[in-house]
């Protein structure tokens, strides 16, 4: 089995951890201390933040096993070496400690600096999931981004979603039903055939309504401009 | 068994009918025509647009039955008539024909123009489903606004962000996983908790490259700039 080591203590390497036991030799490795490292490791995954992956790699350097980071956001060239291979293992999924995952459904999108190191990092990650893409460093953030708007930004909306339902007392968990309905409808149809709502409709009394509802809440007014003028925009009027 | 009309033609009414279908008497009537409507249906549901409700009502005014709209943004006083009961039976969802919904989970909001009728409708609804809830036109109205929040932009962060990778030759389907995970945390823990990314962790350095990335899609970018600075001001910055 490949020795892989997985530097850092998150959320990120511990699912990494969990994906790879039994399918590979691995072991986790404090990145403070960095206490543990093996010698003979032929892989070591910086699962730390991005901020800390320059430094941590650069301690790192004179390993002769391929140094390999996971962020979505970070070049490949931030990890800087004299020699020795760098690449990038990307998982497109968000990672909490107590959620049990199948990470058999997780993309991998995977950077080498050479064709050899990419071939060994797709090896590597298709041992957890059948979803493995190459991806250099532009498309990679590009992804990434689109993950901030289809998660973090949908999550915020839910959350302001949640504050003003408690502001009136009423609950936001009897949101739940149609939050999963709209998220399992965008994985059977388009996101833009999907569409439902004022917004799309152009139902300028509703939206007006709305806005005057929030009269109060200018941020939230803002945001519910905002994206109702996009939609609008985006979906021509049925006439 | 109780004899409802279900006058409309449109998702509601079609899934209205499939959920009442075995539990109730129901019939299904064209709103253009109101042919079959039967004299002595107990209740006469309107699920029609927002902006039909009040002539389609008008027309079926000396009906003997209760009338209900289904609308969420609509008053109950939409619904004109002499003498007669009036109400409201809001089904908290989103709509596709093509779809079997576990009718079962989704939230009723009743409202009636007395406590009988409301009772009444209440009892209906709970052939359905046992998630039930008295709702006025004013709290009926602010959880039709979060859903707009919580499903129909959503939805379209989803649409923009589906665009933004087409653009790139990057394929949307790569983020269903995770969607699906975001939308599943959000029922274990509350979003405000679940918030993670770029603004959450004041990134500026990751915002200001997703900035200067969608310089060539101004809507994009504004939509980005404002709900990062919604989330940073809704999360304090850790130090």
């Amino acid at each position: 089995m490949t020795k892989i080591d997985i530097i850092g203590r998150g959320n990120v390497a511990f699912h990494l951890e969990n994906a790879l036991r039994g399918k590979a030799d691995v072991a986790m490795v404090n990145p403070r201390t960095l206490e543990g490292v093996r010698e003979d490791a032929e892989l070591l995954i910086l699962a730390v933040s991005d901020a800390a992956i320059p430094s941590v790699a650069a301690r790192l350097a004179n390993h002769k096993g391929i140094i390999a980071h996971t962020s979505g956001t970070t070049d490949l060239r931030a990890i800087h070496r004299e020699s020795g291979s760098t690449g990038v293992f990307y998982p497109l999924q968000t990672f909490s400690k107590d959620v049990v995952l199948n990470y058999s459904e997780i993309p991998f999108f995977i950077e080498g600096d050479t064709p050899a190191t990419t071939e060994f990092l797709t090896a590597i990650a298709s041992l957890i999931s059948p979803k493995v893409r190459p991806a250099d460093s532009i498309q990679r953030r590009k992804l990434h981004l689109a993950s901030v708007l289809s998660c973090n930004f949908v999550n915020h909306l839910w959350t302001l979603a949640d504050r003003y339902l408690s502001e009136a007392g009423l609950d936001f968990a009897d949101l739940f039903p149609l939050i999963r309905e709209t998220a399992a409808k965008v994985e059977r149809t388009s996101p833009f055939a999907a569409q439902t709502g004022p917004a799309r409709r152009h139902d300028q009394v509703t939206i007006r309504h709305h806005l005057e509802m929030l009269k109060d809440s200018p941020e939230l007014r803002n945001i519910y401009a905002t994206l109702s003028e996009s939609i609008g925009r985006t979906h021509p009027e049925i006439k």
